[in-house]
């Protein structure tokens, strides 16, 4: 990040959780330009000295008056504070890039991966005196739709079986810590602490803790599912979702089973992905070498590999692919500075 | 295991090994009679004691005379002494039940989950003078089939979807220390030793070890395409399957999406279920409550979950399950003497 005086003012909301540190690392890697940053937290955190670039910030309440003269506001401080604090931004004259799910679903607010549906904020101008929200995508989708997009768009996927493999840090800094003290305590012999979650998670994996809906998936399936309808702006692609939290630190894995509507070899889609922006191919297979979390973690390229042709699917309708994303930085807070620098 | 003069003369090939020691647990919680037993593994092992069942048994090196009075021998002692041992067993009139995957395609070799095809097994007797194989499937087909099964007979699954979550253990007991170990150093900041794998496998994951095909899919991901076709005598059934191994000690969890030749709602999935033999339904949305590896670990039912219509099809002609099973007991030990059973 660097200070310019043609640079926006920016905001970041949450600064002190684990996406809200990862904006700061972000801004510096990209080199994001700036005229002045605000970093908001909650009255627990405020008051507390951040050095960030060789400067001290103060970090400050979050309040209704925090927006004032800021062009870009980085939410990430979960849904309620955004579904509060979002609109009297945007009232301001504030760009909002909501890493909650609280607006994601909601007409009329663009639900953007910049690689794959940049379209769709073309209407949002920085210094137009206009405010407006703009949503990030849940981490297993942008994940997923990363390496699903670029095959999307030359052969149409029609469905998807997606099965996930969810890091810690999708539950925040905290559960990460907990998976760490956790797996101190069973390799002591001890009982392990269950606060975040309420169960063993060290040597252990278990169903996604998103409440469950009444159709019997969690929100994190359901997000899967309806997010790819929006940012795919396809009403009839049909998906579903098996979402499971592994005792890894901070990068998911998905195994994706993809139909198309017309038919796509492995060689050409091999050829699509490793030219595919923000995706790197891992894909050795004489070495069993393909992507893994711990690969990608504090990387920017989501990794594919296992890109093989479906034996269950007649022709060359279908395709198995794995991939794997830092769930910290694509997941959350790259793609949302990815949404800022669109805006620039 | 009781002594009972009527009962078959056992052998357990490679006893020392993980599934070798489950052999003795089974034998004991179940009660199996015999009227002898002979502990056999490779030279390095043979000569040392151990104590079963307050008697001292010497491991005896197997050999080609090794087989002389054993009615059944339980094999797990890999693919190539298998391949070697088994057919002298079986000349000597041994009924071998062979852990391994060296006989599992082979026609005319019964391959066998006792809940779901018993029936496959009907020509072999105990006693019959005539020695004979019957191979136990590989872990995550009997654990994925064990929940598939009763709905497959209910509405005819023609297409399987599975991703699985596959513990160390089915990599033997020196994997389980080296997660241990890594997990340990990992913990300590230092560089994880990567002996059995070449990669770190604490707070990671990775494609299954398995050598990959000129397909793109590894072994244990076609031993679920093939086996499954076998084990249901269906040639038809689509199956594909992603196999990762995940950071977990001793049980495999399989995300399975399932599609229907005749409809099957979620009610009437879970009644099935709930009523399969060796099957226990862990399915409490309210409470987030779903089958773990841990919680089947050292259990000999299958767990499964998640039991919900797949929104990706139309109609009830799809559903998704999570399915739970300790790898070394119903995975292997225990479904070959499952099969033993069968015998008596």
């Amino acid at each position: 990040m660097s200070l310019k005086e043609d640079g926006p003012s920016v905001a970041i909301v949450g600064v002190t959780g684990a996406v809200g540190q990862e904006f700061l690392s972000v801004l510096t890697d990209r080199d994001f330009p700036y005229r002045s940053l605000k970093l908001l937290a909650s009255k627990r955190s405020a008051g507390k000295t951040l050095t960030y670039e060789n400067r001290d910030y103060t970090v400050e309440e979050l309040t209704e008056s925090s927006f004032d003269d800021v062009d870009i506001a980085l939410f990430s401080a979960g849904g309620s504070i955004s579904k509060k604090f979002g609109p009297i931004a945007v009232d301001k004259g504030t760009i909002v890039v909501d890493n909650s799910s609280a607006f994601r679903m909601d007409d009329g607010i663009p639900l953007v991966i910049p690689e794959v549906n940049p379209e769709a904020m073309a209407g949002i101008k920085l210094n137009s005196g206009k405010g407006a929200l703009i949503a990030n995508p849940n981490c297993s989708t942008i994940i997923c739709l990363m390496a699903a997009t670029p095959l999307h768009r030359r052969a149409k996927v029609t469905r998807m079986v997606v099965s996930t493999y969810q890091a810690a840090s999708g539950a925040g800094a905290a559960a990460m810590e907990e998976l760490e003290l956790q797996t101190r305590e069973v390799l002591e012999g001890k009982k392990p602490t269950c606060q975040i979650f309420n169960q063993q998670y060290a040597f252990n994996l278990f169903s996604h803790n998103a409440p469950v809906l009444s159709n019997g998936y969690n929100e994190e399936e359901m997000k899967l599912v309806k997010e790819t309808r929006k940012i795919w702006n396809d009403k009839n692609v049909k998906v579903t979702a098996t979402c499971i939290r592994v005792p890894v630190m901070r990068a998911h894995a998905e195994s994706v089973n993809l139909q198309f509507e017309t038919p796509l070899d492995e060689a050409a889609a091999r050829e699509i992905l490793s030219k595919a922006p923000g995706v790197v191919v891992i894909d050795d297979r004489a070495a069993n070498k393909f992507p893994t979390p711990l690969e990608v973690s504090n990387k920017d390229d989501v990794a594919v590999g296992r890109i093989r042709q479906d034996v269950s699917q007649d022709g060359n309708y279908g395709l198995d692919i794995f991939v794997c994303g830092d769930q910290i930085r694509k997941g959350a807070a790259l793609n949302a500075i990815q949404i800022a620098e669109l805006l620039l």
